[in-house]
């Protein structure tokens, strides 16, 4: 039996970058990055209009001037006008090309209007400009082009996907979606559609495992074995050949049933290790299989296979859509602080159900679930992270700050 | 001009709760239930064993009894075994019932095994269990037949699946999801895949509102309006009818060639209000059309669009599809503690933006952004949310806990 740091140390170690696909961008949304996108100008890519209103010379304000004669209107979307008159200004848009004669925008808020008897308008300042460049956003004052913003590996969000759009990728390199194959065995399961008789459950694991799976950006189908070996020996081999990773749920305890251990390694799947010192989710196998999918063979408790796969899988699915297979920014645990003290005498990790709920003075407090055990799915209902308490310690009085695993 | 307070009870009166569809339970996951889901079964439904090893009587453990006879064995998904022996055991898998006789599960750690010459086996017990029931998760420890287990609004997260599943929830009644019409307005704009021209940008606010409210939970499609008042007039109308809600970036602050409310108020959407006592985002205009779409008119800049999609249609997105239009729980702000002053005069709410990081006492640490304005697209790159300072106050001190809204 091993610990969870080797055990994590040992899932990291399979990661292997998936292939790269050129998506059109509205595709992309929610992928990773496989290239580096860069400014293809400056941003913003000339002096922008950030008010509506009239823009002018400082000096002429600086030299007392306050009533300016409007010599053009300029929108946004049309090149830029002329404006030669030192003490004429131009009526102006958001998002228009500030004249290059001009350096300062007064909003509408800020002016007065008159008409003359030929039509003439003139703007009058009502409120001077702190500085020159006054609502004018400048060229290049945000990003200059050739600056780097998008790196290889960043996560394609609605912030990103803004930025994409600017720099015009239409078509972006991005980490293919990891490919998951869901089985869950065990004779005493039927399909959620059929009535169980007294000694059987509908089969569960897996549709959580899906979702949990889809959330984590991978694709994800699921299958189903029964405690048979034969059957296992014909159909994991498709499995194993077709997908980046197989997560199997039950089949890896003690039991005389539980002969799956042995079939993966029959079918080359390498065992890297069987049981990690922590509870829930003992049992845990993983291993791999050269060329092919990793395994990981969850005990099928709903609770312990809900906690490997938030602490396990889920990392591993992030880490394989980077380019260098590293771990994903903010995927690991958070800090929280435990509001009622904890007796967890076993030398093992404990992965204890929580509430989560952020404090008054802003800190993300963790309250201890009131669970029924591994079995007890319903207490994942009310519960929305798990908190990791160390195998050192026994004893954990209520304000200790450890870390925290959210799933919701 | 109306307060952000007032402006968010106006929306929130907008929302109508979404129609309901059926639909099978995979293809339903992240939707909201509109019907509440019972135990169908007691949880667990019977003695359901949760331990490798062998079942037995705790009585005679305790009168001196250290060695069984194992008289059968009992595999999960079998109609249990009797087990009419006093002194003997039953051996049992995780996930079998427990024979009616029995009542307590010794695990195969705490065991040791002989068998004689006739092949027969023995368990011996090393480790006493400290109770009966040891090792059992009892029938219906965990909910009772018959109890709510996800109310109507639950969202389908992946727990939620797994108690759907086991209840036989094969087809769930949930809320369709809002369809959302984005639309960008600006003659500026060009589409992704064109070179602009030096006064010209590409269109980008469109695709970030799509990914947001994919994200969300919503159907949105993008459509671009040049500043032309009659394509306005002609295309708006179907969207109108055809969509729950449409988001418009640019076209509302003073300027001359802001007609939009103007064309919207022909084509029957009642405005609610235009413009909100916010930096950024204060010339947000919204409105309601009797039988139809309700309209988030944005104005352009891209932070402004950003800051208003979060703060106002994500929430709104929820809300419909909560059954009976409530706020959904979870969807807004929490509180996090700024990490250096700020000072801001005018009288208006200000939404700055921050990255977010957990501080090692757990608490949620908002460290402002240097941001170059509401057109610096940049700058949501690098922050994670935006915290609401409140208008009554023009200084905040480091330390001072805020309402933080997180957009990663």
């Amino acid at each position: 039996m091993i610990s969870v740091a080797e055990a994590t140390r040992l899932v990291a170690a399979t990661v292997r970058p998936l292939g790269t696909e050129l998506l059109s961008l509205p595709l992309a949304a929610g992928r990773l990055l496989r290239e580096d996108l860069r400014a293809d100008r400056d941003f913003p890519p000339f002096n922008r209009v950030a008010m509506d209103g009239v823009a002018l010379r400082y000096e002429a304000l600086a030299a007392g001037q306050r009533e300016f004669f409007i010599e053009a209107t300029q929108f946004a979307g049309q090149p830029p006008v002329t404006a030669p008159n030192p003490t004429a200004a131009v009526e102006i848009m958001t998002g228009a090309v500030l004249p290059a004669e001009l350096d300062t925008v007064i909003r509408y808020e800020d002016l007065t209007f008159r008409t003359d008897e030929v039509g003439q308008r003139y703007a009058t300042v009502q409120a001077l400009p702190p500085r020159p460049g006054h609502n004018v956003h400048a060229r290049a004052a945000d990003r200059r082009q050739g600056d780097l913003l998008l790196p290889v590996g960043t996560r394609l969000k609605p912030a990103e996907m803004a930025v994409a759009a600017t720099v015009g990728a239409a078509t972006v390199a991005v980490a293919r979606r990891p490919r998951l194959a869901v089985v869950s065995t065990g004779d005493e399961l039927v399909p959620i559609s059929e009535q169980p008789a007294a000694h059987q459950i509908r089969r569960s694991n897996g549709l959580m495992l899906q979702a949990a799976a889809w959330q984590a950006g991978a694709e994800a189908e699921a299958f189903h074995f029964d405690d048979d070996p034969a059957a296992l020996r014909q159909g994991l081999p498709a499995l194993l050949a077709g997908y980046d990773a197989v997560v199997l749920s039950g089949g890896v305890s003690m039991g005389k049933a539980d002969f799956l251990p042995e079939i993966l390694q029959e079918l080359g799947v390498e065992q890297l290790f069987h049981g990690v010192a922590q509870r829930p989710g003992k049992p845990f196998w993983f291993g791999a299989r050269a060329g092919g999918a990793v395994v990981f063979a969850l005990p099928g408790n709903p609770v312990s296979t809900f906690v490997n796969f938030y602490r396990y899988v889920q990392p591993w699915l992030r880490a394989v859509q980077q380019p260098n297979g590293a771990a994903a920014a903010g995927s690991g645990p958070v800090p929280a602080v435990l509001t009622a003290p904890v007796d967890f005498k076993p030398a093992m990790t404990h992965f204890l159900l929580v509430s989560l709920e952020p404090g008054p003075d802003g800190r993300l407090l963790a309250t201890p679930e009131r669970a029924g055990g591994s079995g007890d799915m319903a207490s994942l209902l009310t519960s929305s992270a798990f908190l990791e308490l160390p195998p050192e310690t026994s004893y954990f009085p209520a304000g200790t700050v450890l870390p925290v695993w959210r799933f919701r």
